[in-house]
């Protein structure tokens, strides 16, 4: 059976996503090494994202920002964990002017900077130094507040959307009067997120915090949420930091409070980036392209009128424009109906297919015959298929924009239903011991130089296992134990049963239980 | 009669418009040379002002795309002009990593990028780079796109929202198959510009062509919306260029023709910043601080809460929040009211001036009084005083929720005719010779480093002046009259007469009429 990709999941999954990057007209590398260019498509599936999250931000008491591209290097340099973890990675600005020296344009060796400036790969320490000027009192408490911005980390391996040094994302930072308050706020958005990929992207996910050594540079506690990817892989689509009061004591960020002492704020940052959509696609995609959920889908509904180059043309498309002026005062998912009608000049059956590859919930087919009939002929992005045919069905336009509505929220479910089974059915329980682990995993999938596995998609999926919580040393122990097999601890879930078997590492009595998967 | 700043704008206009931005709360200098932090309020506003932008932009056909941060040394220096007009203000990027050498962290000298990358000035270059592989026939034409992005202008002298050194904008660019359509689009644009500063913005402004030295580097024609400040200076709030086949031809952007001949591409582009604000505030603001225009207000209306600290405060709270919840209901400008309730702990009188500063539409005073007689009291902050007292107007609780949204855009109206009566009470007409332009504008105003006038606000405004359209180093020699007395060629507006008298620079027959003024 022909599908509209020549790689299919189970082929080669790699290259499978490349192709649906490609071929969803998504993104695009770009000339500069790490940076890709988003396309619309891709873009407004972006758009999407923001407007959702930044309502979410806003009903939770966050005003957006906006803080420098630029961090004075003695900035980074004051936080030392901070540094450890970014200073390997980041663009420096040197110069300031460019001067054609022997017909050669060149950075002027008389515009250096006196101290080099980082390009941020994220905010911390400059939105401390603002913190600071802020906040004098505990009546200036809390600051909440967020920025939607571009970040650089140099990458040397990248995957569009997944890994590159250019990035779009949003990073939330606030500061608090005590602990207690900044884990409130810490937690809050830990299930903003996990809400909001659930609801949105209808991508489950687990909610849990991260060991000590997968925590942010510089936090006391990271929390994230992970998504299962369709080869079994984890992703880490968001994370929530409490800062303690690391960044404080670097800027200086101190409160009078209400008993006249002097106190360091305590602070928090939380993110998620352009890597969701990666994770989309790995979540929803198929053989045949993307399927975006339609919550997120630019156009919900793609109009396709069967034009022939003859005079009959015009009315296929009136009667099109007309269905969509119909469509367009519906709503569902809580916005109105987003539909497109493609008048370009393609044919028919090409256009069908780069839609079906871009992946819009619905597509509608027009003709002259439904014209007469009084019909629409509609595709659902969802289940494309009856058997080894696409199914087509055919119904009275007034009843599909009756329908519209509730058949797009019917995809939404279904595709969440979808994701829900397969994380459920491939989540490992009873492993009791570390051979059983390694038994389970087998062998470490072959990967590409950007880490994707380039063998088909594996029934794998993560181990849920019990543990007694190692620190230090022998934490690292585990780690090592689990570096061959190519495993990662993901998190820790904040769903957690009343008592505990055996720490499958040491068969001491365990105090947790842990996912345990390969990962992005 | 004391007012809610320390300084007027006839006292000194520059030192005004610092206070504005400072104790509105938009927006402050940061630890990094040239950058500025964007604080809730002034983000608010650009929020505000993106929104109704991008709409406009999608009603006229174009798309949203992401471009890289970076663009390689190379392609800057492939557009001759282009380099001569940005390559001596630009931020270069040389590294990649940092190090600690000798316990300082300097960039890495093993890290040194083989080409060095230029942090966007404006992205032509790397846009032209996609355009070509996107472009191949015409069908594929035209192709309408714009980002949302920052950009890096390296400047010394630096002034916030006016000019520094990161800005945000939107830059649109497309590619069209001729030079016609192309014009077209670059006309449409500047119309969206303009449509969208007076309607929204309410501040009027004059479209026209620049003059071929002040075109955009690498442009065929550049337009422009000028708009006139309160000190009579010009603002240039708002371009669009038409890019001939400039950067096709530099980045070869080819097209089949229906024909089957290969054609370059003609380009446009255009784009707004975060500029506007300080033409916002320079249109709007007065001796007590702000006035935003209501379609640009992120609080439309701020409800204050007179608390006294006691238990009737939780009754004053409850009747403005459900006053709030009333007003959010209704709908004016084109969209749903923003409603503020400020129940921050802060006595009422410092609550009412600092949203006075920040230039909130309405403010609501509600108080044991107001819910005893079922009123509340209002300012409109357009009209702020009646005689040297504020005035407070008192209504029916039930009266004002149905009078709040026309009372918007009555307030809405009364700034956009405020500033068009400003601004066509101060186009001199009738001026015929260079000594009588040199005696309307006199000497040239004292300025601090920054260019704007530290004198008050004078009442001098744009001299309409008749001109025989000189090119070359004719054009050159009228600049260096002007130059004297500060005064620049503002645009040809596209409004003409049908008929010109001589040219005020040369006595010979004249062919149109420009706009001389000072500039921002």
């Amino acid at each position: 059976m022909r599908r509209a990709l020549e790689t299919s999941r189970s082929q080669n999954f790699a290259e499978w996503y490349q192709e649906v990057v490609r071929r969803s007209d998504m993104a695009e590398t770009s000339a500069v090494r790490g940076c890709m260019v988003i396309k619309p498509w891709g873009y407004g599936i972006w758009e999407l994202i923001q407007q959702q999250l930044d309502q979410r931000f806003k009903e939770t008491g966050h005003e957006n920002c906006y803080f420098p591209l630029f961090i004075p290097l003695d900035f980074i340099a004051k936080e030392a964990e901070h540094v450890e973890g970014f200073a390997k990675e980041m663009a420096v600005v040197t110069h300031h002017r460019l001067k054609a020296i022997d017909g050669e344009l060149v950075p002027d060796p008389d515009a250096k900077l006196t101290e080099p400036l980082i390009v941020r790969p994220t905010s911390e320490t400059i939105i401390a130094d603002s913190f600071r000027n802020w906040i004098s009192s505990y009546r200036d408490l809390p600051v909440l507040v967020n920025q939607w911005a571009n970040v650089v980390r140099w990458e040397m391996r990248t995957r569009l959307f997944l890994r590159t040094a250019e990035f779009l994302w949003q990073e939330g930072h606030t500061a608090h009067i005590d602990r207690e308050d900044a884990i409130e706020e810490t937690m809050r958005m830990l299930e903003v997120y996990r809400e909001f990929a659930e609801t949105v992207m209808a991508m489950p996910v687990i909610a849990g915090e991260k060991t000590e050594n997968e925590r942010f540079p510089g936090a006391d506690n990271t929390y994230s949420i992970e998504a299962m990817m369709q080869d079994g892989k984890a992703l880490q689509a968001g994370t929530s930091h409490y800062l303690g009061t690391h960044f404080a004591q670097a800027q200086d960020i101190k409160y009078q409070a209400a008993d006249g002492t002097e106190k360091y704020a305590h602070t928090t940052s939380w993110g998620v980036s352009t890597r969701l959509i990666g994770g989309l696609i790995m979540t929803h995609g198929d053989d045949d392209g993307l399927r975006v959920p339609p919550a997120l889908a630019p156009h919900q509904i793609v109009i396709l009128p069967r034009l022939r180059g003859e005079e009959g043309d015009a009315k296929v498309l009136d009667y099109c424009r007309q269905l969509r002026s119909e469509l367009v005062v519906q709503s569902a998912l809580g916005a109105r109906l987003r539909v497109n009608v493609d008048s370009k000049d393609r044919g028919a059956s090409n256009k069908r297919w780069d839609w079906v590859r871009r992946g819009a919930p619905i597509l509608l087919e027009i003709g002259p015959r439904e014209i007469e009939n009084g019909q629409v002929s509609y595709l659902r992005r969802d289940v494309l298929y009856e058997g080894e045919k696409i199914k087509s069905t055919a119904v009275n336009h007034a009843d599909f924009v009756g329908l519209a509505a509730s058949l797009l929220e019917e995809i939404q479910k279904n595709l969440y239903d979808e994701a829900k089974t397969r994380l459920q059915s491939r989540i490992k329980i009873g492993i009791d011991s570390m051979a059983a682990l390694s038994g389970y995993f087998g062998e470490a999938d072959s990967e590409d130089e950007e880490g994707v596995s380039t063998s088909g998609a594996s029934d794998l999926g993560w181990a849920r296992v019990a543990w007694c919580k190692p620190t230090g040393k022998k934490l690292e122990e585990v780690e090592a134990m689990l570096a061959p097999l190519k495993l990662t601890i993901r998190n820790v879930p904040l769903d957690q049963p009343t008592a505990f078997g055996k720490c499958i590492f040491t068969g001491e009595p365990a105090v947790e239980e842990i996912f345990i998967a390969r990962a992005y």
